[in-house]
């Protein structure tokens, strides 16, 4: 390729690590980009592991401090995979160092951490180096094409929003202790691993921020096996069980802009779900539910159609006309869960070289960040709703006020 | 027959007179009943349309005033089937008349006259007249299974709950008024109308009670043309609009008896969505899901299954093993929308014979009623936690004192 | 009622007894009839359990001679649900008789009986005596749908057909051996047990008739334990078992006029498929599919919408402007197995009333019948292709010869 | 990564040509592999465009002629991507030279020329060279899992067996004339092209050879427009038209080893259906069902579940313990088109170093050839029956002689 080379370090090597790893090395053969992405280093504390990782997923060197890593001159690019605690100073170190960063959600574990990026972000864009934050479920085909079909009004004027994602590995009482289920360590339990996800494609989809919201976070199963989670005691007993102080379930209502009513769930307790992160829009020409256990396909309800022909249509997202799909196989021929990370690498590259913020930008994840962080806060309220952008009280106001 | 007659007089020729009329028509021919329904009367207000409604549906006489009804000694239950502003009085009148009464659903308008109906069933009760309250869609054969499959373990410790009972019919906001959205008239909307039956299944099939609720009620178009509701003034103009004084959306969360969590939507907005009562229960050891759209299915998900073979399983609730299935078709040949009303009739028949109090009973009507209630009290409180037995107040109680 | 009566007397009360008993008491109910069915008397050759039978369907008399029946004045339709080997005799007697007659399917049990019924009723129509088959699938109304779709031209030009009739209830190789597993009581298997229902929906929605066709018939267990088919003779070992002598399965391709290809398949040993009667229709437009076990279902696909919104819409047959369906229930209010067999009375009635040959006519079973009887022909013949009505002889055209 | 390197040439740029690169590129980061893989060098006739395929797809080199290539020292395995038409001569003198070779589906032409290379194939096994057929969705987790579950005897004895390839992109009758519908260049249609991929997924399943055939093919559209395919000579009128010389359709029956009954289809036409590549295994137990448009999930009906809790189970193939499935994504996150071929490379790899015969073998796809050409034969012959392994004639042979 004759574009200009940009060299990008992963500072992560886990679940996240190898998708991201897969979008920097796929991409370039599927897309046309305005760079050539060199994977140049990949950074993790644990010497023989990340050097497994850099061999096993094809990169050049291997580094155990991401700092020295944002020293060099010959990285372009920070691509952050390391858990939500470490994103704030790795992001803006780099940012402040002249590197772009993409950044794996949620932004942080704090709405301050989250302002301190953005205003980051905000900094380093003037001097047009960028910062974005990896929802990837926005560059899933099926949601990018609902997103074009609200903009285009095909289903009319918004009227309701159910956004839930449902997992199920934590069903079993007796698994064991994690560090994801630990407060201090994971940060947020489902709201906000899966339920940011929620958040920022109901805003990305609809074109509408969440105002507001009245929630309630709950823990199932409060005590787990401490399994492997060795205290290097002696004496340890097996039946040490340990305190789970994140959330296994949130469930809130959103208020969006203009008045729209959103209601969301998270939970890693729904039997039998494995992924399943539904979306449905209702509006007064027509409706679009989405499912992630089968993301290619959307389904689109038109109201316009003849009254006897009116159904919801199961679409394959596989037509080349379909965002991003001109670049992968023939019609029919479905992609995988990977295949948003490459798109998610395309349209960075893209914007960055254009001199274009990418989206969703740190702003982005500052918002939903405060989504979170008012949930939590009505949860903690009696389930009164919160101000997205005024969590200190628990607003006092009528219903007649609201709209 | 040699079975005695049960000489039976229904109130009311709408949507559920033509229902309750085919049910009573059709029940002793399928099920082996303790006594022979005979279709005695029709009473309705309106002379012409009741007669009509005599002819049409089967009914040997027609009446015009439900009180010369109840004062003759020929009839033995009352099927009321009027709004529900008329059910306090013509139940209440009833059974202390000595006829069992069947009422529909919502039992009444008010907690307050769901408790003197409840009160008036209580007495009856103790001289063999008994009171049921028209809950219909407990008799769906997959919804009773369903209760019988938790009853019996199959989905081990309840997690979550969710219930959705998704319609459309108001989604074109150039749609008329009508006496169903005016609050004076039809006493509830979506939460009453449908989000009744929600509550009143997920009690049913989990056998617990909702506690306490944190929800919000929305009108969503709060105007309608007037058509066809003339003032009866001259010059009236055809831009002429009505308020809407009822709810179109209802969403709350509940807490079950033993802490569970359930999510609950009814709507009239839900585009595309024409009767999709979707109910899903996930416990310690599997789940169920159902939608009424497809009422001879249930899916039902194992976790005792070995790992690789686990999956939601689309049970055909069409063989005689199944809840009055033995009374139909052969496997796989499926029922409709009304047959789970000759199920009540039976089921009401055979407990009323015996001695035995029918359920759901007027108290068990109650107990939606005052669910219903606190809904409404949690949506004029700011959405905060309102008990369903004390909804005085809302109460300030924290997250951790809940469970 | 104002409507003249018209007094039907039923032969036979086994399933489809039952069936249509439910329709010739509700179809008034919801139906505007031209004349008052009247349940006068039903036949059996079993006294004590004809008199069971009138009791429990509510017929107002019991009789043992269909012939008595065709001889009284006071009888104007004969409903004919006995055995296939009964038809031939009581159809014409009754039609010779004056009788308007409806009877089950398969008309006959082979071409030449279904010839002279249908000569009988051609000669009975000319003085005003009607008769018609029992395919009572074309009135679900989504296949009637369907067929107005077609003939709208919303799937354009016909392609391609499919129709597979798929039910498991023969799967236990140790299930016992029964009449209907006896050629020379049965007459067929699953071609003319549930092959037939596929071939009239075919030529009915299609509006093309079967010309030729190549297939195959095949017994895969062929012999069965003969439990509770005692021989009479002391000293039978309860190892006895019973020649299979009836298809278990029927794989046939047919060519209907104009040349197009359906695939048909009737089978009783489809796992897990207890109903399964499955629609497709492709065409240059557009296409159509079906499927019994969700009868209030049928998806359509409009290759004139936009091409990244196509898709197989779930049409919910349930609306006031579907076939049949402003009869009954609200909108997403499915029916059930049974309420075809009201249509079919429905439209029997008015058809008759008004001197008008109701359909399907004996001609149509007569030519379902000769479709059933090439297959057999084709079997026989090393599955070379038949045409329809010209069965004498395996035809040696070449492919190319064809169309 | 310290294994020996195995380096690759690749014939063909085109669909698989990008699909084979990227499982060359992929199975490495995924998969522990017992050498290698380098993408050495990419071969086609054009210069110009090879070069670009080289870049794009990441091939160290390009080279126009494949003999070149088959001289080389270098390289240790050839992958052919190229038209069917040259496949016999590249794979021989490959296999000749010593050369591994992975040769795309169909394996051939004719029988005649399969014949030639699995003979060549058998040779070089002898000599530590292996051949392998590209049957990639042998490698679909879900139908390696479904072969997994019949070896084990989840479904009992196997019953029928139904496999349906559906696509609809010539549904336009004015779509253009291209060499895929010319006989001579593309050697088949419907039938060679996906109906090919039919039978092998049906014999790796079930563990059984298609014996004998009957059936047909049919060209729907016989005409098409030549756009684009120039002539050559001045005047050519735009509305010149080419013909269409291969099947569109191909229909047929083939029967198992054992007797046991499959139903085929191969379509061009079934609108609506982009690659429904649909296969349903019943069996005396259960039964399988699978449609790649959903290729993550499997159904499974298990009919020694209690008899009111059986009922298609919707799996989704995504947990560790299913085949392949440990590589990739957690739970509920699954895999497109192309990984597969990934997989593909992994077990040919894993084979050929180890010395053994990877599957699906040349002796495999010859198989395949053969039940092409039988069904080629059939339809010639009025449907006839043929033998898979004796095609010269249409046998005589009656039904009762066939099991």
């Amino acid at each position: 390729m004759s574009q200009p080379p940009l060299r990008v370090a992963l500072v992560g090597y886990g679940f996240m690590g190898a998708a991201h790893s897969q979008a920097w090395r796929v991409a370039p053969r599927f897309f046309d980009l305005p760079v050539e992405p060199q994977m140049a280093v990949i950074v993790g504390r644990d010497r023989v592991r990340v050097e497994a990782a850099a061999e096993r997923f094809g990169w050049a060197e291997s580094e155990t401090d991401w700092r020295r890593v944002i020293e060099r001159d010959d990285i372009d690019l920070i691509d952050i995979c390391s858990p939500g605690v470490t994103h704030v100073e790795i992001a803006i170190a780099a940012l402040e160092a002249g590197k772009h960063v993409l950044c794996e959600k949620p932004l942080a574990n704090t709405v301050e951490e989250a302002e301190r990026m953005a205003d980051a972000a905000t900094r380093a864009a003037t001097r047009g180096v960028y910062a974005m934050v990896g929802f990837s479920y926005r560059r899933v085909p099926a949601i990018t094409f609902a997103r074009d079909l609200i903009a285009e009004g095909r289903i009319g004027e918004l009227r309701q929003v159910r956004a839930l994602y449902l997992q199920d590995w934590l069903v079993d009482a007796d698994g064991p202790m994690t560090w994801r289920l630990d407060k201090d360590r994971a940060g947020s339990g489902s709201l906000g691993d899966i339920g940011a996800h929620a958040i920022d494609a109901v805003q990305f989809v609809t074109g509408r921020q969440v105002q507001s919201v009245s929630g309630i976070l709950e823990t199932l199963v409060k005590e787990r096996p401490l399994l492997g989670e060795s205290t290097g005691l002696s004496g340890t007993s097996s039946e040490e069980r340990g305190q789970v102080s994140v959330d296994d379930v949130a469930l809130f209502t959103g208020r969006l802009d203009g008045g729209v009513l959103g209601s969301f769930e998270a939970t890693r307790y729904a039997t039998g779900r494995k992924n399943a992160f539904r979306l449905e829009f209702s509006g007064s020409l027509g409706a679009i539910a989405f499912d992630f256990e089968r993301m290619n396909e959307l389904e689109f309800y038109d109201s316009t159609d003849p009254v006897g022909l009116r159904g919801f249509r199961r679409i394959l997202v596989t037509e080349p006309e379909h965002p991003y799909m001109s670049a992968w196989w023939p019609t029919g021929h479905g992609i995988g869960y990977e295949h948003p990370f490459s798109h998610q690498v395309r349209d960075m590259l893209v914007d960055i070289t254009a001199g274009v913020q990418p989206r969703p930008s740190f702003d982005d994840g500052l918002q939903v960040q405060r989504v979170l962080g008012a949930v939590e806060a009505s949860s903690a309220a009696n389930s009164s709703w919160i101000f997205v952008n005024n969590q200190g009280s628990a607003l006092k106001f009528r219903t007649s006020e609201r709209k």
